[in-house]
């Protein structure tokens, strides 16, 4: 029996330390714990998604209807795109799976930013593809536009905002790359767009708009984050047909639950939900601004629910978030990354007031 | 954009027709259709289970404990195997997924029964990997191993009890292939097994003994039928670590959903579920046995939750299973698997006996 040779080079995504985790390690009640790390949604979900998942929890026994005709309708409806043009993932994770698969193989090369999502690296490798990278962490499309020249990629990846440093491109900017990008296959990931969307109407990237434009451009969008339904694991991708037939051709049947499902499409007649979560996201932002400037912290200028501490050198952010973490306080450590930062989930009015109280805690200690 | 060269031999999974696609397209209401084609539990699943997902369906916003450390733990006690022997998946499906992905490839190939679970050969396809058939349904693992001695493959497909046609191996049988069969990854798939091991103790595989014996076999179970939680997307796989490292590679990030975990960490609490639901499942079996008698219809004798009713050759199993549809009862043509037969999933007491007289209903006017 011989693996595959990609297997040697592939890394394990590191996720968010779960709240059970640090229960069972630090022995801190649950209801002490705060996780700041995984960019969801401190105000929960819908109600609209909660009612549907307790109407249908005695169907647990049923599979989905896998051609998601109620979801793909209401996402068509919501988009102004056929619902031809959209494909259904479990998180839109599975959408950049289905893309790399379909595309990548071992003579493959995809492109990203220095600093991006992390998982468009590990689905390129798990294809054999190989890894460029522009040097800037922010978006730099001429540097993007040079090395399409001359490398050929088969997939760009662009994250807008961008995960894990919360800037965004503007609409033009980005609508001007992609005029002369032709020959490959250009994901513009638009999972906290939502947030981008209300911050800065310039860089608003809308899907419909987007595939009218560019017939080599996949779109991806989330239920994830702004409508905090990250645990129930749904996604979407948009495109022209042709690349959502072949996408469709590596989806495995059911590949979202039946819960979901209904929470999801329950979660689509609930848009002042997100408006809330995302009208309080920044209101909440702000204070984590004020704050860093107070500490003197280098930040990122953020359009998404999170937001990216820069540490001096003296500082070690990998050590910093571990004295949080034995406080019962969960951020994401941005070591790997390469960046000696945190990134920090903006939570709910309580939960960033302990976050800076325990912050000065282990600053006073460090 | 050029998109792999395996798309094109890929077919799509046609997975059994959804209640509400029925509802839609033949105006039947809901509460009059009965869907005995996928091979759902028609007892529901757990209470626990139940309960579990209510308890935390205000929790949908959270992703899951990535480390699965609570189900990995009950599945180890339960298998008495280690933790570490064990990868979880959105159904035993991704874990056909990660282990196709993980050893297939251009120049692999795979061997598996002439008619067998669909997904073998779509997985297979989609690395590329040349596809090899015994020319019986049942598994003939004298015509297997001749197989594998000239060809070589690099993964062999063992559905026991089989999908679609219900009949499984003795396990002694099926040790003296596995103990001449070294230079490949063997699947055992036992998604069905729960009810195999009530019928019939000699055609019980347990993982714990099976890996103990054989480090190139990997083991498959699933929630999705005797445990009543098909929509829940939640199944196992259970090999020696370092087969499990290796899928663990490929496996994405929070590959489950929160509430999916929640309900199959707490459906194995509850044993007496799964007793009960097999137990009925055999007694309403036998009802199909006496119909299909009492017709002189040719059946398979079946060792899961489902049971085959082979046609005659004046009888086409397409047309009599649309016939059957009209009348809202959903069955699983098998035409496309290269057997006149439909695949009827044994359901409650009721339902089985509405699908008797549509059958009846359907035959007199054939």
């Amino acid at each position: 029996m011989r693996f595959n040779e990609e297997l040697k080079r592939l890394k394990v995504y590191e996720a968010g330390k779960p709240i059970e985790l640090v229960v069972r390690e630090f022995g801190i009640e649950e209801k002490d714990v705060i996780k700041l790390a995984s960019n969801e949604n401190p105000y929960g979900c819908s109600k609209k998604a909660i009612e549907a998942v307790k109407k249908n929890v005695e169907k647990m026994n049923l599979y989905p209807d896998d051609s998601m005709y109620e979801l793909k309708k209401k996402l068509s409806n919501r988009f102004l795109v056929d619902s031809k043009n959209i494909i259904i993932g479990a998180g839109s994770d599975q959408i950049l799976e289905f893309a790399t698969r379909a595309i990548l193989n071992r003579d493959s090369k995809v492109l990203m930013s220095k600093i991006t999502f992390a998982m468009y690296e590990i689905y390129a490798l798990s294809q054999g593809a190989k890894i460029l990278r522009s040097s800037c962490y922010r978006h730099d499309l001429d540097e993007f536009y040079d090395i399409y020249k001359k490398e050929k990629p088969d997939i760009i990846f662009i994250c807008t905002p961008n995960n894990p440093t919360g800037d965004a491109l503007d609409k033009k900017y980005l609508y001007k790359f992609l005029e002369k990008v032709k020959n490959c296959l250009v994901i513009v990931d638009g999972a906290y767009m939502e947030y981008t969307a209300y911050k800065d109407e310039k860089k608003r990237v809308e899907p419909k708009d987007l595939i009218e434009n560019f017939e080599n451009v996949l779109y991806l969008g989330t239920f994830s984050k702004a409508y905090g339904l990250g645990g129930m694991r749904v996604g979407y991708g948009i495109a022209n047909q042709e690349i959502i037939k072949n996408l469709y051709k590596l989806r495995p049947p059911f590949n979202i639950t039946t819960l979901s499902l209904k929470a999801a499409t329950a979660a689509l007649e609930d848009e002042e939900f997100v408006k809330s979560s995302v009208e309080r996201n920044f209101i909440q932002m702000q204070r984590y601004v004020n704050f860093a400037i107070k500490k003197g912290l280098e930040y990122i200028d953020s359009y998404t629910n999170f937001i990216t501490y820069i540490f001096p050198k003296e500082i070690s952010s990998k050590e910093f978030s571990n004295m949080l973490l034995r406080r019962g306080v969960i951020v994401r450590d941005l070591t790997g990354y390469g960046l000696n930062a945190i990134r920090v989930t903006i939570g709910t009015k309580e939960q960033n007031s302990i976050f800076f109280e325990k912050f000065d805690e282990v600053l006073n200690e460090y």
